[in-house]
């Protein structure tokens, strides 16, 4: 593996309420210099993706409203940490108030980063079973609907062309991977 | 599925060279409103993730550094369309460009979103089969390494921790699932 690019400098260029924009100035082993632009993490609050087995064939999904893409997306909940809140509290959390069910079992899949190129952000997954009725109130502006789907039958939801979202996706092979083994 | 939010407003908040930061203004179909922020697709310019497949089970990766996370990553190759390149003839300079091989044989095999709640960008997987050597310079500012993966062994590709990209796993196993249809 090549040694890592130093970083000579890094600049804040725009910053909002949900976005940190830096342009980083990279020289690469071999000399080369470049400037990356990347959105920073901001904060040290992290993401987590859950995935709710209902049952050991069915995993429960949310459509919710996505703003990026302006359409509403068939996926797992998903939602940020709170300062210091571990991870699995966090996807238990977010599982209560988006799907209405907490999980006595939490297990840390793994971590995805998303757009690596440009993006600092990464998201923890986290498979959430023996699941028990309970609702806590978010902050969705609006009742988020959820649909029960058989882990068998990712292709058939695929073919809806209402789950595309790249996290969702790996998310639920990764758990049929897991539940195999 | 409910009515969409209108949006009532757009705002640009801030623009550099790479990232466009806009806020919504949004009225939910029960009258809740929000306002959501999101990076905006940049121009019209879409990206494109392509799976090389060297042989029927042989996938070819890139080692790349990515500034986002600031780390090298194992994954497939991936670049942005010119303005006016069609989808697939994207792919086949990419991977002229990243990995050395030009392909006969182009499919598109879907179309993901990458974090569609605060990301307006989408990325096209293209499959790549049929491979002659060719390489086109790039505007890479190192050699990338060329690694050859059987389909058959994603697991093991992830648990050696440098595979991260969820756009990349998705990719990986949307691939697996076409080659067995």
């Amino acid at each position: 593996m090549p040694e890592k690019p130093k970083i000579l400098n890094k600049k804040v260029l725009a910053t909002t309420r949900l976005f940190c924009i830096e342009a980083l100035d990279l020289e690469f082993s071999n000399g080369e210099k470049r400037t990356f632009e990347r959105l920073a993490r901001s904060g040290s609050n992290g993401a987590v993706l859950i995935v709710p087995m209902l049952d050991a064939e069915t995993v429960l999904l949310i459509r919710e409203y996505s703003a990026g893409t302006d359409r509403y997306e068939l996926g797992l909940p998903k939602g940020k940490t709170e300062p210091d809140e571990p991870i699995l509290a966090t996807a238990n959390r977010e599982l209560k108030e988006e799907v209405g069910y907490g999980a006595r079992d939490l297990v840390h899949l793994t971590t995805v980063s998303i757009a690596p190129g440009y993006l600092e952000h990464t998201t923890d997954i986290v498979l959430a079973r023996d699941l028990y009725e309970e609702k806590l109130p978010g902050d969705e502006p609006e009742e988020l609907e959820v649909i029960p789907w058989k882990l068998s039958e990712i292709p058939d939801l695929l073919a809806t062309g209402e789950c595309t979202e790249a996290r969702s996706i790996a998310a639920l092979y990764l758990t049929k991977e897991f539940l195999k083994a």
